[in-house]
């Protein structure tokens, strides 16, 4: 089938010196890459970003992973630890935009490329960091990965079946979570350069970042003077049936739906009972609003358990949506991969790699109908000729040099 | 204690005329304002925002949700089924740079407020809109909220425990997840209008955008030709342990931290092993590698519980964390209400409402070490008068006339 990417120019003619890792900072120069910037990763010569290696052995031999967030993007190496290194990466540094790195605190001011130093260099560069914990926290010092995010940053505590041990959200919010906050503010930051021509040093915190995607959750406490406990697979408000997932034929792990009536539109339950063969609980006494279903909860949820019982949860999701009222089933990685629009929107597309092929999904917000295209994510150093010769004026000879010199 | 956050002028100048709703819509345009822009919502005389109505009775009778995610905004109120309203509406999209709006599917247009049609009164604009499911999808005309589109859009499949149904992730990443990513979407087209001068329609499904958020299921999928399970407070990779929660003194709900050792560095295991007063163990051949301890996942998880349950959760971050591993103790709103660094960092502010006050998270990151200060989410039509004086020239009396003649 024909995928619908574009090659997206709207940060067309951007720079951007890339020192990320793993998945915060890699989703969110990704995006700058789908969005039309030119992200060249700086990477180590011998092992490259460790994103590459997840079943550590040769470079390059884990593409999943590696593969998801950095489409669209460039590579070239360099030995940061060298002086010659050092040199090139000042010199790239000079002609970039955007830098941005989620090193381990205080690596990058120990290599030579703090804040100060590079501003210097350019000072129109917009410097951008992406931690663990934010300067200033008692832990500004500790080391983060996605889960460490997200137990510190409060997700987990509202996740999971009430009474029961927390759960991490399956959602890496804490990594591509911070990396779309920081893309954001990115590409602000460009914006307001097009008329200040200064630059900016932009900062953000993992766990910082969490308290914006559970801000439901604030408003809970504020309402009960409380902490928001777990709610299995309920919003953070609850509320009266139906408002949770019922289960469907054929009964497998995901074989479920969710159901909700809004109580802003009174409707939606009238609907609901027409179109599951109850029309009489429509207007019946017991059910008609949101109160009254409150108190007769086991109820409503046997009533509609015994009508999705009998479906699919396809079936659920199409016939109860096409009804008006909110549904969707527990879709899975193998339902989206094969729902056909998915690929005909473009918003799975094929990652034409050496190494493989790879479905994945892209950006998905459509631009004048189509979302950006997906090209590979780079070899280690395949592009370090190309940008050394198109930023830097080096000939292949000059590259060539480098290479004996164990430079890049 | 003094408040860091500032009034940044990022999108300085940028109008946006905001017809959204709930969280999707809001958390984009609330991002916008945040960043500078002036954002204008657009509200029913009658009710406004039925985000402002989660208890139903009087406007603007529930802070809490409204106000997390409408701070920074004016609000207008405008009746858009009066032909002079729609006129009104019309003037404003013409001296705007971004509208936003996630009403239901072709209720906008039905209002005359299309995209063809605002793009014949305004070329330049930046058209957004924010829909539960794709234009093409089969869903495309069905109804959604936060936990519809989580469940399908695939984060409630690898939410929970093993073997269990499926969880919704408590962080709204249906709602807000999908909102950053408009964001980001609005302001790469507001830069490149920079120099092009042309408008742009941008449009996202919630659905579709849940995708972007589990592209580490996607790549164990792509590893294992099936779609990944639900993994506890697991990550998707899981890997042996420590790589989950372990209990902590004195045993409450919350009374969890994560641990976690990267098989990148092996020395994350030694440096815990020290730690925790068994230094032995560093280099004992059981444990010493990824390897050798999935093959004692439960003395592992055995020894970690021992020391973990005789500390509380801070101790345990603290005393892990500052030995040099990923490690973070599991915070709930409440903790992270009264850490004090998330208020003196500006992370939390409070908004002075005069409806009362909210501690609430603020756009994260820092912009020259200051994140944004929030200012009080709008009255209902507190910014009528000001907003058709400022952009459209109106006097006050025009204003009272179109009040007496319920316009307004």
């Amino acid at each position: 089938m024909a995928e619908i990417g574009v090659e997206l120019d709207c940060l067309e003619g951007i720079k951007v010196v890339d020192f990320t890792q793993f998945e915060a900072g890699p989703s969110c120069t990704e995006s700058l890459a789908w969005l039309g910037a030119e992200v060249v990763k700086i990477e180590n010569p011998t092992t490259g970003d460790p994103g590459r290696r997840l079943r550590p052995g040769q470079p390059d031999n884990d593409p999943w992973y590696f593969h998801q967030f950095n489409a669209n993007k460039k590579s070239l190496t360099l030995n940061l630890k060298s002086p010659r290194g050092l040199e090139i990466v000042r010199s790239l540094l000079k002609k970039a935009d955007v830098t941005v790195e989620n090193m381990a605190p205080g690596t990058i001011e120990r290599l030579g490329l703090g804040y100060d130093a590079v501003k210097e260099i350019n000072p129109g560069i917009i410097y951008c960091q992406v931690k663990g914990f934010g300067e200033g926290s008692p832990y500004e010092k500790s080391l983060a990965f996605d889960m460490i995010a997200q137990a510190s940053g409060g997700t987990m505590s509202v996740t999971g079946e009430k009474g029961q041990p927390p759960v991490k959200p399956g959602c890496t919010i804490g990594d591509t979570g911070t990396g779309m906050l920081m893309a954001i503010s990115v590409i602000s930051a460009l914006f307001q350069r097009h008329t200040t021509g200064t630059g900016r040093r932009l900062q953000v915190a993992m766990q910082d970042a969490q308290l914006n995607y559970i801000r439901g959750s604030f408003m809970m406490h504020a309402r009960t003077g409380q902490p928001p406990g777990r709610n299995g697979a309920r919003s953070a408000f609850g509320g009266p049936p139906p408002a949770d997932i019922y289960p469907c034929k054929p009964g497998g792990p995901n074989d479920w739906a969710y159901v909700f009536c809004s109580h802003n539109n009174p409707e939606q339950w009238r609907r609901l009972a027409a179109v599951i063969g109850r029309p009489e609980l429509a207007d019946a006494p017991e059910y008609v609003d949101h109160a009254k279903r409150a108190t007769h909860a086991a109820e409503v949820d046997a009533i509609i358990t015994a009508w999705t019982q009998t479906h699919t949860k396809h079936e659920v999701m199409r016939i109860i949506g096409e009804a008006g009222v909110p549904c969707g089933a527990v879709l899975d990685t193998g339902d989206l991969l094969a729902e056909p629009t998915f690929q005909a929107r473009g918003i799975i597309q094929t990652q034409h790699h050496p190494s493989g092929e790879l479905h994945m999904p892209t950006f998905p917000v459509r631009f004048d109908g189509k979302p950006p295209k997906i090209a590979p994510a780079p070899l280690l150093g395949e592009h370090t000729t190309q940008v050394f010769g198109d930023w830097l004026g080096m000939s292949e000879r000059d590259v060539s040099g480098l290479k004996e010199d164990g430079v890049i």
